[in-house]
């Protein structure tokens, strides 16, 4: 098997949590497979969560604060912060990205929400090359990458079960696996979720533990999501989709080949 | 008219862009009608965004931190942090909450994500009562009060169009206006989003600013969302919707009772 690196990007700061179990998981499984594993620990990084015009030391206009035009500034004129350069420079090095958290009111902690927001800049993750959309779902910096979810979800799975009073989590977390990762090219496996993760007793916690093992050693072999690529011919103007493509359906599912 | 409070949360750091416009549109208007306005300017307050130890002074358990455990005793002793139990004191003044924000890839800015984050405690947002789920989606602290989202979008309409790539923008914020605002009990009004927000002419801003007053005017008197009450008979067992309620359907438009 040709090794990889990974780089596992995680946001609980109790090392014991469910979270951090299932990322020694990640770690020891990678490395068992030989593969070179590159870590960001949110909360033990003091990782700043907000966007803000500390992140343009070198403003392209220090009167206004325009966070699209000086992310691009900075970015292309290599005047980011050092902590975002050195996460972008993990990307780049990566083969895939696994993000673990706690789904906290159906998101990302703010801390990896912020993660986003600073490491995903103009030039880098949008506005790549500087041809506006053209680079998104499917191309973009991150193509041929892969990208996975490991969420620990404190509810019952019935909650977000096809018509669960939560609604469905792989709808509730598109526009993180969709919006933030699919976006900027990275393909996206099936998110791995843990529910009524508060509670869990060892026979649980052994049971997922394997689960998630098993999704860890698939990260290379297992089918990624089938969104459909902007420029694959399901979006002529690259705004909506052709009238021959997913014929009656709105909405988020229309955007999955094979969601009927 | 009878004369409320409105609570208006808004996240950007410079005072002269588009959302920060909207901002001062919603106080002149809710000024305009006799009604006070309380203002919680995030980047303004320096609002720390991550959830983290430091919100729990007094622990109940020093040894490991669990967020549900220590939000809980927190909230219930009095030892929450200064800054959120101030902002609770504000929501349970407030009729009616306003948030607004820049749509940063698909949902809040983390400043915002982290204001929910920490200010939606167990025991006040969540939990209410200790009755585990028995208050939610409908039910909860904030039952009787309305909320609103105010959202600037960077890209065009199109690109939400109910077939529109990125996913029809009602869906992307179903984890805000469904999970984190009607969960505690608000009633929720339809989002007002202006799109192509980074580059607004002046007839378009004026024609969003009257458009968003009209919003405003209408806080108290539009009608909300219909999302399905937890407990008004549609979820029979508090978690799945019952056979003979959205007949055919799943996700999360089937929880809004005139979605078809």
């Amino acid at each position: 098997m040709q090794k990889k690196t990974v780089l596992v990007v995680h946001a609980h700061p109790e090392p014991t949590a469910f979270t951090r179990t299932l990322v020694d998981v990640s770690v020891q499984t990678l490395r068992g497979q030989g593969h070179t594993v590159l870590e960001s620990d949110l909360y033990g990084m003091g990782w700043k969560a907000v966007f803000d015009e500390r992140d343009f030391p070198a403003r392209a206009n220090p009167q206004r604060l325009s966070f699209i035009e000086e992310s691009g500034h900075a970015y292309a004129g290599g005047t980011q912060t050092a902590d975002v350069a050195a996460e972008q420079r993990k990307l780049l090095a990566a083969d895939a990205l696994i993000l673990q958290f706690p789904l906290w009111w159906y998101g990302m902690p703010a801390i990896m929400k912020g993660w986003i927001d600073r490491v995903w800049a103009y030039g880098f993750a949008y506005g790549y090359k500087d041809a506006g959309n053209q680079y998104r779902y499917g191309d973009g910096i991150f193509k041929g990458k892969r990208a996975m979810l490991a969420v620990a979800v404190g509810g019952p799975a019935r909650d977000y079960a096809p018509r669960g009073i939560n609604g469905p989590l792989d709808q509730l977390l598109f526009p993180v696996t969709h919006g933030s990762l699919y976006f900027p090219g990275f393909d996206v496996l099936p998110t791995f979720a843990t529910y009524g993760a508060v509670r869990l007793g060892a026979e649980d916690v052994a049971r997922e533990n394997a689960a998630w093992r098993a999704r860890v050693e698939g990260l290379f072999e297992d089918v990624p999501i089938p969104f459909r690529a902007q420029n694959g011919g399901d979006y002529p103007d690259g705004h909506v989709l052709a009238s021959h493509v997913a014929v009656g359906q709105t909405g988020l599912l229309a955007h999955i080949a094979d969601s009927r």
